[in-house]
Formats: structure tokens, C-alpha cells, sequence
């Protein structure tokens, strides 16, 4: 088989080991000589898996017992219904980064006071707001940490006196952070973390309690966190791919895992702002190292450009639509290799 | 490897053809030298595998274009709060026929009116509830087809003018019915279906856009099916397990399946009936062919009894923590020799 580098935004590449690990687990699940998908949740093979699942994160994130660590389903698209129904009471500050932004205002709006602090929009996205203060009679304070689909990551986030909230979705576990520093931050498994059909949260319980809306059973963190993430069937080959995905990642620690998302970024933007042919479309000091975004100056070539890619066994570079160009999503099991082939075919068509 | 014979109750069973064709697909998924858990959901491979997920169910329930499939995350358990989200107006009609509908009662009631029509609860739900009638002012009825724990399935259904909504998470595709009789139908998939990770609904549209809440954008069912199933990332993996589930469903028909599951449950009631030291839990003409619940008349003998299908490589036996002894789950996937090596164990146990 000839190797195909990888640069799909999400279900994304995942380490090989992972991948062959979980296929291990499907034939014969630790020596129960059954798959992984016909044994109880409850048996205590899976219990294991979950709570290592569960206890690698907070060791990641370095984080204490103060905070919560939960599995869910939904997708961060649920989160965006879930985080203001646990936690919106009187009003909350949301910045607009993106389309994952704009579709959690959205839900935050239908059940409560919601200000946008800053946003991007009348720029199709293409930068991160940065020229507001957040009050302090905010119940919490939303953004995404990294878009997608434009292209942009946020390099620091605001002090504030209001518990912040974080998507991160698709740049989670690609770089050191002082987590402690958020009051819940949830994400989609399926870019860096595992495969898709989990979600991760991570909240601080003293954060819980708060709102006097009755919270339907399953939109309500505390039945999932009273439970272990068990209230009721887990999404169990999901989560098991998680586990396996937080292992490779616990091996090499943040700090290395960041070294290299860096140089990779680095080489992809050094030719992006080099090759006269092509040009990025996000704020250079706002460029995002999981998804780089960039057009061809010449969108009549567009194609042809595609062509070559595919030629070159590249994968996934075609933009989201609403961006249009073409988009690189470097996630942490993409190796620099694959980067340098991207490179060589933009060199070439030059 | 020693076979194991999995009478787990769920995640459960599943043809060992569906197992190894997911673990191919995890190493190499429709010849793209990528693995299915690291493409675009979005990807014409992954299109197709949703969509033949999607008309198979239609193919095998033999319904026609008035109903919408769609795979969700969240299992049944979010299901109790969309069904009543989606569908209650004025007031709905529920059974009580266990732990199920008791939790989906629950969540129904915290939306709206709610009349339980027949309950069992006071018999330990050892029984089918049938002497009510269903007037026609409910905006629908629900019920909970088979009851995994206390080992009831409905034989038949109740007529009714009000649309029939059903739980068959642990029956579904187990036997021939009249699916057109039904105007809503969910399912965890993981016991005949497929993987943890997704929840098929099957729903009469025109059911649809007759509440005046507002409904969250991940719980309206409409979002869904307006997307194909594909408004966020779906539980990818666990889709395409239950494409392969249904394709080897599809293969035999479900007149071939419910003779197999008829068999298999004759030869383990059977036996019960037979051997003095055991005793059935349900009433006889309620039980499930699904789940066999029985207690040993000498309960002090119980981990003898455990010990002796461990020996003899039975997986999954002890009753749930509700009604004590022995549950045999016997979903489509189980083959009768591994129901007689249970038989067997009973006789040689008296």
C-alpha cells in the first residue's frame, strides 16, 4: 500500500498504532477472546478503559480532583445546548470566531441573555477578535479555541473574572496550556483525541448547581458525572479509541506534541508566504497550527493544483466551501513528513 | 481460542462477519488506504455506507417513502426527552412495562401531560399490561416493545388512532411486524443492531412540526432528517457497524431470524419449565424471546450454578441487580448450540 498523507479536517488521522490497537480490540478484547463491541459497559474490562480514559485526561491537563471528567454523545453541537442550559442564568459573554461560534450563540440565545464581546464575521472570519474586557456579572465567558473551517486559533486567551468556557474542539491535547485557567472546556473526539462518536468534557464541579431551569435527565452534567460517564450505554468503541489515543499522546507529553505541531506549522507557512503562486487567507499572527488555509492567486489553476495533490497521494486539502482555497489540517498524528511531500508539490507548481 | 458463548445483554452479540468486516474496515476502508475512523464523514465512501445504513432499514421494515430513518448519538435514553420534545402537545399515553419506559415516563412528564395507561410496576414488571384502551385525544402512545431486564416482550400491540411510538432497542429486527402500524420506532443499536454509539429513529414525518415549543436545533428531529443524519459528525464507526448488521439481516430476512430466535427461546424455556430447581421470572405468555429471566428455586446455589457456566465458557448470565438470578440474552447474532450448552449445563446441574 502506497502511504496516503493525511490531511483530512476532521474525522482525521489518527497514530497508526491507535488504529491497529483498535482492530486488536475488535478481534479479541483483552483476552476475553469476544470484540470489544459485545461485551457489557459494565464488565470490568471496559469499567478499566473507561476510567484510564478518563484519569489520562486529567493527568494531561495536569488538573486535581476539583474538576470533572465526562464522556458523552452529541458531539460539541450538543455542548453549544448543554452549556448554557447547566450554566447560563442571567447572561452570558460569547466571542464569534466561526461557524462553531455562531451556532453556539445560537443556542445560547434560545435560552437566555447572550452579548457577543467581539467578533469576526464582517471579515469572513479570517482573524481573532481581541479589543474587549470581559464584566464581571457574566455567568461564564465562551470561545473556540481554534476554527476549522477559517483557519484562525487563538494563541492566548482573556483573564477574566467569569468562569471561561472553551470549545476545543479541533485543537485539544496539540499544545501546552495552563488548564487550570478554564471552567469547562468540551470537544468533539474526532480531530486529535479519537474517533468520532464521543464527546469530552471537562468542568469544574463548583461550577454546577447554579441555574434554577429544570434540566432534562441527559442534558444535565451531574447525571453524567454521578454516574462515571455510565448513566447509560457509553459509545463504547469510541471511547476505547480515545483511551488508546491518550496513551500515544501521554507518552510524549504537550510539550513535545506542541515542538512538533510548530514545525510543521512553520514549514506549510514558510512555503504559503514564499511561493508567489499561493497566499494564506487567516491573520498571520492569528494562523491556526492544526488548519492552515490558503488560496492560489490564480483560482483558474485551482484544479490543477488539486490534481497534483492527488497525484502526490495528499489527501483532504480541498477548503470548506465557505472559504473556498484549500485547507492543510495538520493534527497531531500527521507526521512532518506528509507536510514536506505537501510542500514539494507546491514547489513544483510553481 | 475456546469459543465463548455471549449471553451479554448488551452491548451484545454480534455475527462474527459484522466484527471482522469492521476490523478491515479499520485498516483499510473501501480501498482508500486510510482507515474508516480517520476519513471525512463527508467522504463519498462514508456517504454511501450512511445512506445504504439508512435504506436498508427502510428495505428490512418494508416501509415506504412516508417515513424518515436517521442515526443519532445519546441512545434511547435521550430518545425518552426527544420523542416528548418532538410529539407532546396536549398529553401522551405511556405503559410501564420496566426500568425503560419508567425513565422515559419521567422525562414525558417533565414536558408535558402524561397518563399511564398500564403498568406492572407493582408485580415487579414480571408482566405485559393489556386491559386498556387508547382513546383517541393522546398526541400519541408509547410503548416499550421488549424489557431487557425483567425479560417481558410484547406479543402484540395495541390498536390505537393516536400515532404508536415504540422503544424496541432490545427487540428490533428480531421478528416479523407490521412496521407501517408504527409511526415512531428508536433504538439503542447495541444489542441486534450494531455497535454502542448510535440510535436508529424511525419516523412517520407527517408526525412532525405540530408542537408549538421551541425545540433545541440537536434534539429536533427535523434538523436530522433534514441532513441526512449528517448535521454534525455522526458515531462513524458505530454507523457502519449497523451497516454491516443490517446487510447480514437483510441477507437471511426477518421471517429466517425470528424462527432462529423462536428455536432458540423454545429449547431455553424449555428447560426451565422442565427442570424442577429452575423457575421462569415472567409471566409465560409475556416472556421475551430476547431475554430469558430465571432464578434457581435454591437461591443458595447460585454461585455454583455461575461457576458452572463459567466453566463451561458462558459469558454474561447473572441477572440484573433488579430481579436477581439468571438472564440468557439471546439476540439474533447467538447461535442455538450456544443455547445448548446452556440447556446442558442446567441438566447436568440438577
Amino acid at each position: 500500500m502506497s502511504k496516503v498523507h493525511n490531511f483530512s479536517a476532521g474525522p482525521a488521522i489518527l497514530p497508526q498504532e491507535v488504529i491497529d490497537n483498535c482492530a486488536k480490540a475488535l478481534l479479541n478484547f483483552e483476552g476475553t477472546n469476544l470484540s470489544l463491541i459485545e461485551v457489557s459497559h459494565r464488565g470490568k474490562e471496559f469499567v478499566a478503559v473507561m476510567e484510564q480514559a478518563r484519569s489520562l485526561v486529567k493527568k494531561i491537563m495536569n488538573l486535581d480532583d476539583a474538576y470533572e471528567i465526562i464522556y458523552l454523545q452529541g458531539g460539541a453541537s450538543s455542548q453549544f445546548l448543554m452549556v448554557a442550559m447547566n450554566l447560563l442564568e442571567v447572561k452570558a459573554a460569547y466571542t464569534n470566531t466561526g461557524t462553531w461560534s455562531t451556532k453556539a450563540i445560537k443556542e445560547a440565545t434560545s435560552l437566555g441573555n447572550v452579548e457577543v464581546l467581539g467578533s469576526s464575521e464582517s471579515k469572513n472570519f479570517n482573524f481573532i477578535p481581541k479589543d474587549y474586557s470581559i464584566s464581571s456579572d457574566y455567568d461564564y465567558f465562551h470561545c473556540t479555541s481554534n476554527n476549522t473551517i477559517f483557519g484562525t486559533q487563538m494563541q492566548s486567551f482573556p483573564s477574566s473574572d467569569v468562569p471561561v468556557v472553551c470549545d476545543m474542539s479541533s485543537d485539544i491535547f496539540s499544545r501546552e496550556l495552563d488548564f487550570t485557567k478554564f471552567d469547562l472546556i468540551y470537544a468533539g473526539a474526532q480531530k486529535n483525541m479519537g474517533p468520532a462518536g464521543t464527546t469530552l468534557v471537562v468542568i469544574k464541579k463548583s461550577l454546577l448547581g447554579k441555574v434554577t431551569r429544570k434540566i432534562p435527565t441527559m442534558l444535565d452534567y451531574t447525571t453524567h458525572i454521578s454516574k462515571d460517564s455510565m448513566f447509560n450505554t457509553p459509545s463504547v468503541f469510541a471511547v476505547y479509541g480515545c483511551y488508546e489515543t491518550l496513551k500515544w499522546i501521554d507518552k510524549q507529553g504537550l510539550a513535545e506534541i506542541e515542538q512538533k505541531n510548530t514545525a510543521k506549522a512553520d514549514l506549510l507557512y514558510g512555503e504559503i508566504d514564499s511561493n508567489e503562486m499561493f497566499e494564506g487567507t487567516a491573520a498571520k499572527e492569528d494562523r491556526s497550527k492544526m488548519n492552515a488555509t490558503f488560496i492560489l492567486k490564480d483560482e483558474s489553476r485551482n484544479d490543477d493544483f488539486l490534481r497534483a495533490c492527488n497525484d502526490a497521494n495528499i489527501n483532504g486539502i480541498k477548503g470548506h466551501r465557505s472559504v473556498g482555497g484549500f485547507r492543510a489540517s495538520m493534527y497531531n498524528a500527521l507526521e512532518i513528513d506528509s507536510v514536506q511531500v505537501l510542500v514539494d508539490v507546491m514547489r513544483n507548481f510553481k
